[in-house]
């Protein structure tokens, strides 16, 4: 049953196994790292959120969070506060620290990431937050900060879920966070194996989502079905070196 | 700088769009659902772990553990106790109740994974927990118990480091665990696009595997550089059907 013919996936872990792809990386030729983050768009908007030191968070416990989490599909009509976003933000994606290793700049972040190459652009579509017209923002990892991408765009949430697979939870959702791999970040390091680290990775952010949201009232669903290059282009992107790896969509429970 | 060439990643991403992936998945030709997990090999021990309903943890507030989340790459020689892998086991894979929802059986656990198809075996090179001779162990995750796959084996710990490119902090692990993959549970649904699940499961669980280990004192490095197929065939796996996809040692952190 499970003895199946051989698929792009097989192909791929081949392809990467350490004994195929002798060949250095282009940080074994010296070639220079890729930023640590895309740099703003000049002239976008920048919106501050209150940094972790200050932000205030209720108390849950870790094992009733990992316990209790399960997939949400259905959202109050509420939205989140900027303080809230922050938090998701900050438990996802959150840099602590910035070093030097291994021959590289890297960032310390709430998760952890393959060889500390933290790949991601966190983007949102954002529906409903207090204060913030409904449109597409990014989150700036180093400045702990939003940027105003594209808003307002009032039909966001029905285009965020067209571009779901038409998935109708989406379309409540008060944020759907998208997770854009900067496919170069990894590369640089380890090739084409680093798009195995690129998926962990987005488990590692999506599995932080699902418990933060829990203490702030929220439920989250994680979502692989999404139309990868409209997608893409929807946020500005290529679909190739910045590329979607994984979303989810975040709301207020239903009470 | 990013205008990199194409490679096995790009050529994967890209066979797994929608658009270029049209024939149907075995689900829809109606093929039969492969089992939620892997049977127990016949006449090995069976080693029941205490349920979650009666385990033991201390509490730990989530915001702590999420911001004081690192990897750790240095253990104490200490013992892990069987219920404190119960807990790591619960947290990770941990399967609360089936279900039936799209034509399937499903596993509702304790970590999220695409459609529910939940591809993982868990296994567990152990070095040092108390009661059990070092060997390979898998988790029954249905059955929440252990299955001796290979103890007592004396050498576990340097073999296992051998086989993640003989990264040193491996050998010191009381616990490495290796989630394998059984492809076709989530391919039967998906096709090659499953490939994506797997890993970002690989991080849901890997997530969670940080987060618990931190109210048992313990420390966790994620571990994505191994021997793909000489890991495989070390566990029985023939590294394609059951492929290992993330790797996580665990140790008592020094005091």
């Amino acid at each position: 049953m499970s003895d199946i013919k051989d698929n792009a996936g097989r192909v791929f872990m081949r392809a990467t196994y350490y004994e195929n792809s002798p060949e250095p990386s282009d940080q074994e030729q010296g070639l220079p790292q890729p930023p640590l983050e895309r740099p703003a768009d000049e002239g976008k908007k920048i919106i501050p959120l209150t940094k972790a030191d200050v932000l205030k968070v209720p108390a849950t416990d870790l094992r009733k969070a990992i316990e209790e989490r399960h997939s949400v599909r259905a959202y109050a009509d509420e939205p989140l506060s900027p303080d809230e976003l922050s938090w998701l933000l900050w438990a996802t994606q959150g840099v602590r620290k910035t070093g030097f290793a291994m021959g590289a700049h890297r960032t310390y972040r709430s998760v952890p990431s393959a060889g500390a190459r933290h790949p991601f652009e966190t983007y949102m579509a954002i529906r409903a937050v207090k204060s913030l017209p409904p449109g597409i923002y990014r989150f700036l990892a180093l400045e702990h900060a939003l940027q105003e991408v594209d808003a307002p765009r009032p039909d966001i949430a029905s285009e965020i879920a067209a571009l779901c697979k038409k998935q109708q939870f989406v379309e409540q959702a008060a944020v759907t966070f998208i997770w854009m791999a900067d496919e170069y970040r990894g590369f640089w390091r380890y090739k084409a194996r680093a798009y195995r680290g690129i998926f962990q990775d987005a488990g590692h952010a999506g599995q932080n989502l699902y418990l933060a949201a829990s203490n702030i009232g929220c439920g989250v669903c994680g979502i692989g079905a999404f139309d990868d290059l409209p997608l893409a282009r929807w946020l500005g992107a290529d679909g190739a070196s910045l590329f979607p790896a994984y979303a989810a969509t975040v709301g207020k429970l239903k009470r």
